[in-house]
């Protein structure tokens, strides 16, 4: 019988495909046709059956799905180290504010976001979620880097140098979200910024659109002790009740940060089926709060990892996020099983791709999916003896051996080469904006 | 005038010396000569007054003191990743002891410290403190490398490969003592594991021969709550008012891990000018609990900054470690100005010096000191832009980046090639070991 022929093989020493849960393969390979993933085989099979018009061989690397980070802001990537020490309402209102209502352009977020993704990219994110101004340049950076991405656009009760206010984010969003319908690596959420800097009218709005267009919605929520007192304040209640009364908690929402949280919070995540994306550096950083990690896995919550945006992170490496989430969890639960090393993995790839209703094309290495693959090489001092592979790629920061990245089966890394991005020109203007925005 | 000949000089586009507090000095150079720093000045003025036999220039680099890792077991880095996700009694007394009851030899020790400290090399670390079986073999093996050590030989009640019990150890770490008291590079010092593991009278016997030899003494301290809650139960005491009882604390002593704190302790520790060591990564991978580091800062307490040993971490990146510390410090104290960049910095190098009475030595950058050095490169996608050069290092994982580390004068790694290390024979070795413990 004659081989099949196909685009792409990578046979790689191991394969954590995520799906099926705790499993770790040794000498397969990949089958890649057409940028979906066609099977999954031991390498002898794999090459018996299927000729790659390319074959890749990565002889002491692990592939693994590329990772989802579930939430940042890419164009801050320009404000790293911006502001730091700082609690998080001092560091938005005296700093992050001012500078962006000064310096936030198109331009601004295109170089911001170039410069992002190939910081995600060398550190194994193949598909990220954004909220941040001009969402179509986002866009734009997006397709033409090839990454895959969820832009949730913005909405705020205040102007800005992209829209004039609520309603007109609304209606850029909504063109924004049908100019890209049919769009293979994007998909339009809707953003919401927080229910301190948002509207109950808008939201509604949003709740009605989301719900018609089966779109998702990203929100800042539960931050602070002090979001939460300011909203019992002015609204008699906390901000997630008053998020079920407009109508704005299914499973369609991401609920970005929750570190304040009572069991009543609980029931009513587990009741609406909604996300919690987990974004543990900026938390620690900003000194917003624990997380009660184990918690919402007990309850069933889906929970997703976000890095938040350099400027309270300040890296958008994932593989820390997954360190710091794990570790973390440890010890607010006091207990050192809670949240093992594979439940870590699948935070950072299945879970944030269930996040964002995308869990059918990415988040695990699986026939059928598409081929978002990374690989993450294992020979060096930090990473040996090598006992437990998953428990390796968790607490030794393995972010920086990430070799290899693939989105849709197209490399968009290779040897840390980054293919579709120019790391010379990226950094070139970086210099520049830190030029203009220290003077 | 004739320019003076030394042996190095090092020229740096960034400087950071820890002392004075809070400096970042731009494009000077560092002359050091027979391993000491003669003078830290601007470029124009070294390069006019000095002659280098060497001259190493670092364009986009920052220079710092070399790292001073506070606690390990460097030897036990052979069992990263062995057994995870548990909690402490569990991990030490079904996966840890058993197998070091087993493999526990001087190859073990040897290999498994050189491993550590190519590993440490190459992120920076150049002083660590070692608590582990055969320090002797631990004293060649640092000598042979030219890294500098404080090694606390171990006490414990039972016996082990290394010796019969107390008094077995104390007698043989009172012979390696004597060995190498004129070695610049070595320091040996007491090490009573902990309260839970030897009995008050060699304690005794301890705090008598740490005072007449001016010898540091190393214990693990307040780790977990059952051991507070074990030792209350059997004592009627917290176990830092056994060891006051003892003798054993005081300026001498390195008291690690501190994560059960009460009001009494902190005023323990403060009455008796005694050392916190904060080993983050471990404390919350094992979920032994969070160290209330805000409150020792703001006592005058001096806190020192160590990973453990790779078994419970699982790296001995003291860039990780920073990282994890200053974070971890600002949530706990729920205050994100809380640890500081600057402070962080300086936990990770002048503080663990002082807590091994090495900082007339070590830990800054000055005239009269040791030429103990490294140098991280920033010129890198994950670094950029540049605003703010200690927080760049704290926040974004910087180890990788490490380029050359230098111990008095003499260069240990150039451009990450270990000088005194042979990488390949170390995983080569670490290969046979894993091999042989998982069969």
């Amino acid at each position: 019988m004659a081989a099949t022929l196909v685009d792409l093989l990578i046979s790689a020493r191991w394969i954590i495909p995520i799906i099926p849960r705790g499993k770790v393969f040794e000498d397969c390979t990949v089958v890649i046709d057409q940028g979906k993933i066609v099977a999954l085989l031991p390498t002898i099979e794999a090459t018996r059956k299927y000729n790659g018009q390319e074959h890749t061989h990565l002889e002491q690397h692990v592939l693994l799905p590329g990772l989802v980070n579930a939430h940042g802001h890419a164009a801050m990537t320009l404000l790293r180290g911006y502001a730091d020490d700082l609690p998080l309402h001092t560091w938005l209102e005296k700093h992050i504010w001012p500078t962006e209502a000064q310096w936030i352009s198109s331009d601004f977020v295109r170089d911001g976001t170039e410069l992002a993704i190939a910081e995600m990219l060398r550190s194994g994110t193949t598909c990220f979620s954004d909220m941040y101004f001009f969402p179509d340049t986002v866009a734009e950076t997006v397709n033409h880097t090839g990454i895959r991405s969820q832009i949730a656009f913005p909405v705020f009760d205040f102007p800005s140098a992209w829209g004039r206010g609520p309603e007109d984010y609304i209606h850029k969003g909504l063109q924004l979200h049908d100019d890209h319908k049919d769009r293979d690596l994007i998909r339009i959420a809707f953003g919401p910024h927080a229910p301190y800097s948002l509207s109950t009218e808008p939201m509604e709005k949003i709740a009605t659109y989301a719900e018609e267009l089966d779109a998702c919605i990203q929100i800042h929520l539960h931050e602070t002790e002090q979001e939460i007192a300011d909203h019992i304040s002015a609204h008699g209640n906390r901000p997630i009740e008053r998020l079920v009364d407009i109508g704005l908690m299914s499973p369609l929402t991401q609920c970005v940060h929750m570190t304040q949280i009572n069991d009543q919070d609980i029931a009513t995540l587990v009741e609406h089926n909604a996300n919690v994306v987990h974004c543990p550096n900026s938390n620690l950083k900003l000194a917003s709060g624990f997380s009660p990690i184990a918690e919402f896995l007990n309850n069933g919550i889906n929970v997703a990892l976000g890095t938040d945006g350099a400027a309270s992170n300040n890296s958008l490496n994932m593989f820390n996020e997954i360190n710091t989430a794990a570790l973390v969890a440890k010890a607010v639960a006091g207990n050192a099983s809670t949240m093992n090393a594979h439940e870590a993995l699948e935070m950072a790839t299945i879970n944030g791709a269930k996040a964002m209703g995308w869990d059918d094309h990415i988040g695990s290495i699986e026939a059928g999916k598409s081929a978002d693959i990374i690989a993450v090489s294992m020979g060096a001092i930090e990473s040996e003896p090598l006992y437990n592979l998953p428990s390796q790629l968790v607490y030794t920061h393995a972010g920086s051996q990430v070799s290899h990245a693939w989105v849709n089966g197209t490399a968009l890394m290779v040897d840390r080469q980054l293919q579709t991005l120019n790391e010379h020109e990226i950094l070139t203007k970086t210099r520049q904006w830190q030029k203009q925005l220290s003077s």
